[in-house]
């Protein structure tokens, strides 16, 4: 198998887990927090910058890519690692998720998805075949079976014939995957907001032998309640020995929370997001960098922070940066948001090892969300 | 003095000038090629990849600064020095340029220049001593005397008087000047397209016992054989002892011309500005990399290239990212056309030692222009 799971310990306190993923690229150390690089770049970024803050693995979007610049292209650029100068491991989604959320006029059939590039308005066609061949051609660590990602909310009718096809579609993908022993393919657990979906989805992924499960279908417009309810009802349903990915869940609370539950693995795209309008995580909780009241603020970004942008630069340039539309202060607040949330995951996972995660959270979330920035606990 | 200038040698074959400039933040090798960081940044560039890169002084301007952060913010930061976490030299503009380039509304009088913010509107003022206020509070190791510059074509009347007023300015320039023993203020030679003005200016201004003088009015429309005809009459008429600099000036013929016309110090927006479109400067002349023939073409962006850039990324990935809009292809082009220009600069300075550069002259525009992608030679 291409990826090795490997539990090293339950949290006595919380029966969070703490593991090694073994990858063609790389040992990565779980709980892990994924990059998100959409068009194969980490907006910014240059890889040495991701590896210097210890990233191990990073995402990129299937969608994306098959768009532009096209899967063979990248196949022949020797993949997403040469294409990209990445040598540590890289997860491809299956394109689903962005075909539902990006394009227009899409119409979903047993063959596949039927819509229309939202660059060009070409129209397109993408089945479980054909996501795997496009993840194929990328060659990522981890690929992802095709999946229907519902709306929020959903009538649980739609909810239940779009699960049952999406546990179609796993067997099509499994049978299309032609590199299983250095990529691997991980099923998606879907079923919306009823309990009971969601646990016979858990049962009927992991009745595929697959190296990995994962999560689809939250941080849809749910609150963060309701995503831990759902949560609470799928991990115990998922094998111990493999690792379970939340797919598009990244702010502190629901990282932490989310790992309590027994996740290993999470990707999304809100630091480098929120990075970009001066928007950064620190250890007090929320700083909108660009507000007029840091103007003359010659302190660090994070006064705890030993990131490149908080040992060398201060609130006020980065708030000019970010007012005058320059780049540099985006890559300053992307480098300090990861840096941020793989620090957290670092400390998460220390405190697994300590049997001390409950008492982590508590006091990291007085910390995070007890600034008047910050208000209620769970909008981040 | 803050800046000391020491000529090192001249070519035997062009007279070119082989030196070095002693400022507070470390002496430099000339001639040189400033980076520009118009707004207290150089586009999408770290200042440590400057430094990687070989850069020991940068630019910055101050009509940019004056109208965000502002100057004072930026005194209270420790100075641009401080405020950008630069520890080499900087040069920043009189902010004159700017005004008559970018603001609306501008009146010319005998105290000063009113215009109108190109950000906000708000109607503001700029005379030689505020020029020179905003300048001592930036803090830069250079810093420049307020002047106009003249439009292309203009009548010679209003040339001369331009050109009187600036040299009426100068003085009132050395007059505000707080900060002689850490900041060089150099004065600029005007006069147009007119070669006897230009020779009036220039004894006029090196009459005032200056630590460097600048060569303005020039690259602002005339044909390049024009701007090197009034820089032969111009450069001469320089001390020897002073550096000289010729302002936003950068494309390869016009350096090496530059260089062979007595000149030691350039800068220019044009290999950032360039950069950002995709457009990129290489052994082998222009690269336009955005261009789909380059879709498929995993080589180097320059095969004679030991840049960053060069070293690990393929023309095919940086299409994909300028054409993605994606900032890390700004990067990476950026990086490289300031490494090109540096590392031209470099040469140069090696075919100085060696009394050679005529020759070097005709090899680089042999192969820089001769290529298919660039046309005339004179064009960039
Ligand atoms: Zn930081
Ligand atoms: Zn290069």
């Amino acid at each position: 198998m291409a990826v090795r799971y490997e539990l090293i310990k339950i949290c006595k306190q919380t029966g969070a887990r703490l593991g090694r993923l073994h990858t063609p690229h790389g040992t990565i150390d779980t709980p892990v927090f994924m990059p998100v690089g959409t068009q194969a770049t980490v907006k910014t970024m240059s890889p040495e910058e991701l590896k210097e803050m210890g990233s191990g693995i990073i995402l990129s979007n299937t969608y994306h890519l098959f768009l532009r610049p096209g899967h063979e292209i990248v196949k022949e650029a020797g993949g997403l690692h040469g294409f990209i100068n990445w040598d540590r491991a890289i997860l491809t989604d299956s394109g689903g998720f962005q075909v539902f959320s990006l394009s227009d006029l899409r119409k979903i059939e047993e063959e596949g998805v039927s819509f229309r590039s939202h660059l060009s308005g070409q129209p397109l066609f993408i089945s479980p075949e054909k996501s795997i061949e496009i993840q194929n051609a990328l060659g990522a660590d981890i690929i992802m079976a095709f999946d229907e990602c519902p709306p929020y909310p959903a009538e649980r009718r739609y909810v239940r014939d779009s699960m049952d096809r999406t546990h179609r579609w796993l067997k099509r993908c499994v049978g299309a995957h032609q590199r299983p022993e250095d990529q691997a393919l991980f099923g998606i657990v879907q079923g919306g907001m009823y309990k009971d979906l969601r646990q016979e989805s858990a049962k009927q992924i992991t009745s595929v032998e697959l190296p990995g499960y994962a999560i689809g279908g939250l941080s849809v417009g749910e609150s963060k309640d309701l995503m831990y309810e759902m949560l609470e009802v799928t991990t115990p349903l998922l094998p111990q020995n493999k690792p379970r990915y939340l797919m598009g869940v990244g702010s502190p609370d629901a990282l932490v929370e989310g790992v309590i539950r027994g996740v290993d693995m999470f990707d999304c795209v809100l630091p480098t997001r929120i990075a970009r309008n001066g928007t950064t995580m620190t250890s007090q909780g929320r700083v909108v960098v660009r507000n007029a009241k840091y103007a003359r603020d010659f302190t660090p970004l994070d006064p705890e922070c030993d990131c490149y942008t908080c040992r060398n630069y201060s609130r006020a340039y980065l708030r000019h940066l970010i007012k005058a539309d320059e780049t540099f202060g985006i890559r300053l607040t992307t480098y300090h948001n990861l840096y941020f949330l793989l620090r957290l995951m670092e400390q998460i996972r220390q405190a697994i090892l300590e049997d001390r995660l409950q008492d982590f959270r508590d006091a990291f979330f007085e910390k995070y969300y007890g600034s008047d920035e910050n208000k209620p606990r769970r909008s981040f």
